[in-house]
């Protein structure tokens, strides 16, 4: 036990018996106040419910590093103790278990409340859209944050960014894709808008769980499979069961999680507090694309070199015929409300400027660099 | 003054005149050890001395935001007074300043200190190095910070990454750049590596601080100069002096800057603020690059659309040329010790790895977006 909490747990009643020690209570009132010592600070536990499995790579190590940075900074004062998926609340109820207030904090993906809030798709990804650098800038500079925090209130949370996977992988095959013919018929776990655009071009989209994924695969319950990039697909040894190893990831090129604070439970944080939780998620955010960078490169090499599989991008037809469904179904999907407009309105002006910036910055640079 | 500095500045003093004041003295230190109250901790004011006008766009930002993270998150126990360049120290002596204890902190860039190390300049930029995903991948996940440590210890400073400029422009030219042959002779503003390269294609290379570049481009003393990006270059004012923006910066691909810990300071801080001083540099390092991200955005719409600048990118055979040269000048100018070789090599390997994945990745997905 932390210096901090032993003394908070000695509480009232202890403290008045030690007070009764002072001779003169009055004087002893006075001294207690004006020492050079400080009230004993509150102290503050919280449970986090997560949709990853318990310590799972990348994604489920956001968490896990919040909360030791926060143990850290506050000196034990905000302790945040971590549940896997389906430990305390099923994977997808970490929206509804923090707004109720069943946990304190919870970190997961906004895609997967569509069904509350079809515009919420806008702060984890959608086809097409923000890469990690662009969506942390709409965030943090692009009047992002703002929008999230409106759309987030009435279901009583306050989110942050909290964490990013970089441009994920168009998935694995069991077959070449040589044309939007090859899609046909093709039965792939593809969720989500991605998948709805793969329905119009003639595939059949399946939704399965990670977990599932691997064995449905290896028995040809489905053709094909998305799932996120080198380091996370190596791990599931999805190389075993898949030839073909596509990219780029059109439909998640840029995933941001998000941490979620019960906005009861946020409110009632002292000001320091509360800069310790922004701040380390705000870390996290960096710290999860900085290790999946780092990862993928080496993962990747480990799958062509060891495992040989076969890299293949997408042929430019399929990825321009993709591209053009993806804006339908954008533009279908992002919800009637006159927020939701002003949410898609926000992040369609940003991608249209990062386009035009990045094609002078990032993109040229790359080019340069391959000369 | 917050009610932490109030209590600590009540002092010893009066502290035993205030316990004078409870009838029995033993009863009372008993009480005040034991209440649910603590010691009140130290408190810490340091000065961070820093290589950019106070508040400059940008780079300059990042001081003033880890200065105020750090007062939030401590609750006043650690203050960080910043410093602009020249007034506590010339700006280019942040590194010496910090060293021997003049200041507390630093924020710089430590390619400005290659006279002393040549090997810092990995922990900024080098011309066709790391973009800023992956310079920060590199230091947090490839084993960038072990090695910036050791390079560092001797000079009792403890590293940070603190922001990115993202990458940067080729800069401001009078006249058009369709070969080669146009280089010659020309007189820039290009510091460092960039400028030694610049120099072997026949180029005049100059130095000048950055508050002289305007009047000497305006003059003809200079025919060309780099900046930063859109949103410094705009600030200043450059597109009053010449007509052609050039891009990429292959010479600065994504500068990283870096805060700097007198080690004797650092290793006196309790390890709450250690957490807190490490985790604000690290949400700093990302706020900058967001923040660069969507302004030079902005920015650059402006420069096109309202002062009629022509954005123009140099041609496939002078970049060409200038990456062949850069490797030669990067392998000549890195250090000849161990030490340096070690860094060479786990940078060169890191940026490697990271052209393989980043071109099935992000170059992909840029390209998909485009078609």
């Amino acid at each position: 036990m932390k210096r901090r909490n032993f003394l908070a747990s000695i509480g009232l009643a202890a403290t008045a018996s030690l007070l009764a020690g002072c001779g003169e209570p009055e004087s002893s009132a006075t001294s207690t106040s004006a020492v050079p010592a400080e009230p004993a600070k509150s102290t503050y536990e919280w449970k986090m419910v997560t949709s990853w499995p318990k310590n799972f790579p990348g994604l489920g190590m956001g968490p896990e590093r919040f909360s030791k940075l926060v143990d850290e900074m506050s000196d034990g004062r905000l302790t945040v103790k971590v549940y896997g998926g389906g430990e305390l609340v099923p994977p997808l109820e970490v929206f509804d278990a923090v707004s109720n207030g069943t946990a304190d904090m919870g970190h997961s993906g906004a895609y997967y409340w569509k069904g509350k809030e079809p515009a919420a798709q806008f702060f984890a990804t959608v086809p097409f859209g923000l890469n990690a650098q662009e969506i942390s800038s709409w965030i943090h500079y692009g009047g992002g944050q703002e929008l999230w925090d409106d759309l987030y209130k009435p279901f009583n949370l306050k989110p942050f960014a909290g964490g990013n996977s970089g441009v994920q992988m168009a998935g694995w095959f069991n077959k070449e894709i040589n044309s939007l013919e090859d899609l046909k018929g093709l039965k792939m776990r593809i969720p989500g808008m991605g998948g709805e655009v793969f329905k119009r071009l003639g595939g059949v989209p399946v939704n399965l769980p990670g977990g599932e994924i691997f064995t449905a695969l290896q028995t040809g319950t489905i053709d094909a499979t998305e799932w996120v990039g080198p380091y996370n697909d190596l791990a599931f040894g999805l190389y075993k069961a898949a030839k073909y190893y596509y990219y780029p990831g059109w439909h998640e090129p840029g995933t941001m999680l998000e941490f979620t604070v019960n906005l009861e439970k946020w409110n009632a944080l002292p000001a320091d507090l509360q800069a310790i939780v922004t701040t380390a998620a705000r870390a996290v955010n960096q710290d999860m694309i900085d290790e999946y960078t780092a990862r993928n490169n080496a993962a990747l090499k480990q799958l062509v070199e060891e495992h040989g599989v076969q890299l293949k991008k997408l042929p430019d037809d399929v990825l321009k015929q993709l591209k053009t469904i993806s804006e339908e179904v954008v533009a279908e999907t992002r919800g009637d409300s006159e927020q939701a407009k002003r949410i898609y309105e926000s992040y369609d002006a940003f991608r249209k400027q990062s386009v035009e910036y990045h094609n002078i910055s990032e993109v040229a640079y790359y080019q340069a660099r391959e000369l």
